[in-house]
């Protein structure tokens, strides 16, 4: 399998490149983006002319803030959460360790990571990075455990960070309210995934100032674009369309579970971006699905599992369906 | 003088908060970025939703490296050329040295920074930031000169990073054709300033691979947003409006000197973004154009010198003109 199927989903210019067909007629099962985005007003227009506004990215900052349930000052936007762990690692100065399976970058970021086992506490000062709900299997840690985790980690010396990427829909689970000046507790948030605005590239940090001024001096003065300041600030805003979405996802979920369940690929997890298949052949069940033009997600160094992110529509999950019928 | 103005230009809601009036009514004379920015197509729409693609990066760097005049190997699209040098002081690893006067950023960078002279030959490995044209006062250096800079620079260990955020109006002035993986030579560019879209926050780092890879590695997978990779892409494909920019800001620029001139205020630079005003009182002026919803830019340390931006049209230039004769 080509490896840019293996290092991340939304490959598919290269799908198409390599299976065939326009990379328009494809189907892309291969991210954990929610594929019906927060709605941009139509008529909106951006401001590129001008610099980024500071009030903008207060603000911006502010409401992100209430959607987490943290104090504003806690919270710095950054150009996208995967480049803000990269950034973090080496102010960390520590070895990370990273769960398996793992969003890859948790081990990447850092020079030296070695697999850590959910709740094993380290010997030394070591960085512990977790998704909560764990990207790619969708498992879901309550915030006692993790909080009871970062406890054991904090006595070593070390830091836990908390990659919340796909939290929102299981806003309860959140550790982000815990984070505060005196502890060793970072949560990591993506705005592109729940509201289904990757292109954007934000996220947030939520983390002790030692760690959050070295941060924001990292970024510089002008770290989000214009774009992302005006669509972020309004969406967080949005509480009828954030609960919708937070009832409808759980939904089309489950819809999805009812078709896996049918062709008998057990889907794991609780996440409903995204469902997790294991014990699959996932090398044929990639290939079988890419021939329809539906791109699935598989990982490199675990041939027997493959991701499916969850269809927008029932018209979407029919042809997922009929592909899988397909045999 | 509030430090809101010391630190950036840009700063009109503060301006208006300060000064009184609507952030709208400014005319914004304080940054160095083209107030006739270049016309994005009325009617384009940016896929936010899809992860930015890959292949698009490739696509703008390479067009990129066109109007750079390099290969496409060596360019690297940054958020901001600004982000770019924060990441990059810290892989230098050794002291910073930058120019009096400098842009902010060229010794913030850098945990330790000392001044140098140009053409100041470092007896230790150092990592030298040059702008050219410099910011604020828009000298500009033949790359023979900085080339022979660069050689006692690198034969003592150390690096020269020239911040070429303003030389698209002197592309003969660029040594961006000189980087290459054997040298000690950075460069930095800057999408918003020549074509006046900030808000875009997009830039370029030219550098060799040992300084090019863990830059790329930090940024992550994504580093430039989907809007970005379009615009970016379509305006310096575009030599029919960069010839005719080239050509029209220095007429701009020398409407701005006549005026400048009448009123006593020598302006120095060859940058035709900005003008430098040294030897006034800079906080009277600064204040009297305030009076007159005029933003320039004064300089913390520097009390006796102003930046104005060049007014993109004859009604601004004559704005500024009576704010100026009112005395």
């Amino acid at each position: 399998m080509t490896s840019a199927f293996l290092h991340h989903g939304g490959r598919l210019t290269e799908a198409a490149r390599r299976f065939g067909g326009d990379p328009g007629e494809w189907l892309d099962l291969s991210t954990g983006l929610n594929p019906a985005p927060w709605p941009l007003a139509t008529g909106t227009t951006t401001d590129w002319a001008a610099l980024p506004d500071p009030d903008a990215l207060a603000a911006l900052e502010s409401e992100a803030a209430r959607h987490f349930g943290v104090a504003p000052a806690l919270v710095c936007a950054v150009p996208g959460s995967e480049t803000a762990l990269r950034l973090l690692a080496p102010m960390l100065a520590m070895p990370g360790r990273a769960l398996v399976p793992a969003y890859r970058t948790h081990a990447e970021a850092f020079a030296i990571s070695r697999p850590v086992a959910f709740g094993e506490s380290p010997e030394r000062p070591e960085a512990i990075v977790l998704a909560n709900p764990n990207n790619p299997d969708g498992l879901l840690h309550t915030p006692a455990a993790i909080l009871d985790w970062h406890a054991g980690i904090a006595a070593a010396g070390g830091w836990l960070v908390v990659d919340e990427a796909f939290v929102d829909c299981h806003p309860q689970a959140s550790v982000a309210p815990e984070v505060g000046d005196d502890g060793r507790l970072v949560v990591l948030r993506s705005f592109g995934k729940f509201f289904g605005l990757a292109g954007l590239r934000l996220g947030f940090v939520i983390a002790p100032g030692a760690l959050r001024e070295p941060l924001r001096a990292a970024l510089g003065s002008w770290p989000i674009h214009a774009a992302a300041l005006a669509i972020g600030r309004a969406a967080y805003a949005d509480g009828e369309w954030i609960a919708r979405t937070r009832a409808e996802l759980p939904r089309r979920a489950a819809a999805l579970d009812r078709v896996l369940d049918r062709h008998g690929l057990a889907p794991q997890g609780v996440c409903p971006l995204f469902r997790y298949l294991a014990g699959c052949d996932a090398e044929a069940l990639f290939t079988r699905l890419a021939r329809a033009r539906i791109l699935s997600r598989p990982f490199a160094n675990q041939p027997d599992t493959l991701r499916l992110g969850v269809p927008a529509d029932p018209a979407s999950l029919d042809r997922l369906d009929r592909a899988l019928a397909r045999g």
